[in-house]
């Protein structure tokens, strides 16, 4: 199963690196911190990373050691979106795209379903999952470098991970369907303006500065955080659920259409 | 009946004037552009006016030429609110309230119905239903010369369009009530900061740098902009038509009140 | 027995203490001002304003002399939160809890059923409840010296006011839980970037610029004021309600718990 390390630490404290699915999980001081691994790949997500974090999100749920979760990812960027090995080696495409977005739509489930505090620390660029799956943390903190892309509408495709109703109910209609219709490319610092993003570090203090923060929270009475979370998105589960299947439906067949076909090849041309 | 021209173009391809009914239409290159033109009256709506546009909503739904719709205005103002004269020219007041406020239901229906994103370009000043209107607008661009202004309870109105649903969720409640309970006049660089406007830009660039995004923007798969529309919007619709008929309801019951009678009175007093 | 004064008034319009429950009601030129009257103790709620404050919205919702609710404090804060002595002068804790509780329920069922625009003026700092309350005022203004803290998981507590409703929906998630989980404590500034606060003044000006809109405000008609707030908050008033008693149930179990004893002794053992 999970990919939980029991902190065997040592002179210093730094996550081990687990091979395999792309990512490292590490429980320590209350923490579960997962960060995304394929720095090489700028932490394009995979399959076997969607499954990964879907799994740790759930077992936080019940782990005695986790206090709140953090999501982040090493290197340059912290998600570049999917990965798009996953949609290209294919043999028949409505199964690639059934088993794609079934995962899609468990790890939004897991994400929903999350009852400790979800941090996510924007170490760098990110890019369609990478930026709506923001609307799901309870905090933000992003580097000064981070910059927020979500090219939807341009691939023929449409937005997941609720980010259809956590987007405008955070920054109202007109600054989310920028995001969500029209591929806007934003800042660090509109980010924060739009309220999807809670504070902004400058890049070389950004990893001190949120992990004595994180530290911080982790020591707050757990009972207190899960309760007030509860109050907060307990009663939107249920709402949020059915948007997750509407979405995952629509990417199903969005990434099936000719729209879809057309802009990846545009694309492919484009690159050679 | 709707005032759709087949862009006959020219030499130049601006839109001709339609006479009439105080605007024009114009659909071209995957762009149906309302604009109202009446400058010499700023822009005040008319019946034929709410007419015009509710019609021509309803008819981009199924318009395989447009993409987006454009909501804009000729002249110094984008609009000023109704013309008084819909409500001076008067046998009996109450089926005069009956039709003004059935025309007003009928054309915000429309704009809950549009299924195409709906994008308002704020060329100038902004009046009462040229304010409210931007709640149910998915992008809306304002020149900087354009300011807002919303006096509804200063002449014993209440609001309409459903901005007592969308101010609140753009901007929260404490920036919607200065705006919907207390006659705010705000700039365009005030209401971007509230997010019912997207973005601004200097007077003398508006007109172009508006164009050359509405473009790009109708050049992109429109299945893709419906389905992110309807996944965005459509949930809400139902509430949606459910407010309107409840804010004209209440319109009306205040157009006829001694409230706005002495308001209507003093504001004749005075300018005499 | 409500506080109200028949405004004596005299040379000047001050209002006059009255004695007692620490605070001050008058009605004066359509304002209902409550004013938090205990200065010395940073204005710490007691079961006896909460009481009075529930009583006093209630009575404007039908007394004709009041157009709107100013709610506001005296001396150095807003309001500092729960007296404390509330919580240590206890024989049995259940009973103890179970009132307290109570009377929050039914002072927040209050503030929910507000039919006037309710308008709060913080003077000064804000603690817990002095910070939650602001998502159900209709306006808030805020001195520039003002800053507000909410300790709730920091003391093994839960937010109350709906709070864990009004807030998210005015500033976001990752912005709401700063303050509703992780005890953040912002400026007035910050406070009015969010949302919460409508507009902040210096403090110099502070009471006479609010009291000269507060004055304008309350010669607006007093029906459309009404009509417009229950289009705004009346189709959310039975979920308000709800939430009030979720919170309500939560913190009574809360405030019983071993979490918030610990914090309690802690807080003591370093006071001293």
């Amino acid at each position: 199963g999970l990919l939980k390390e029991s902190g065997s630490a040592g002179a210093d404290s730094a996550p081990k690196s687990v091979a395999g699915p792309g990512l490292t999980i590490e429980v320590k001081d209350g923490v579960r911190t997962i960060k995304l691994n394929r720095p090489e790949k700028r932490n394009a997500m995979t399959a076997e990373m969607y499954d990964a974090i879907g799994k740790s999100l759930t077992e936080a749920n019940t782990d005695s050691a986790t206090n709140v979760v953090v999501l982040t990812g090493s290197g340059e960027y912290f998600c570049s979106g999917n990965d798009v090995s996953n949609f290209t080696i294919v043999k028949d495409i409505k199964s690639t795209a059934d088993a794609a977005c079934e995962r899609l739509r468990a790890c939004i489930t897991s994400c929903i379903n999350c009852q400790k505090p979800l941090i996510i620390l924007v170490n760098g660029p990110a890019i369609g999952i990478g930026v709506t799956i923001l609307g799901l943390a309870d905090i933000v903190y992003a580097s000064e470098r981070a910059h927020f892309t979500t090219p939807f509408s341009s691939l023929g495709l449409t937005p997941e991970a609720c980010s259809t109703y956590t987007f405008p109910r955070i920054m109202g209609y007109t600054k989310a369907n920028e995001v969500l219709l029209f591929n806007a490319k934003i800042t660090a610092r509109q980010a924060e303006a739009t309220g999807i993003v809670s504070e902004v570090f400058p890049d070389k203090t950004f990893a001190a500065e949120t992990a004595k923060r994180v530290q911080a929270m982790a020591k707050l009475p757990v009972k207190s955080l899960v309760y007030t979370k509860d109050l907060i998105r307990g009663r939107e589960r249920k709402l949020l659920h059915e948007i997750n299947v509407s979405e995952c439906d629509r990417v199903n067949e969005r990434c099936q259409s000719e729209d879809s076909m057309n802009a990846i090849a545009k694309y492919f041309y484009r690159e050679k």
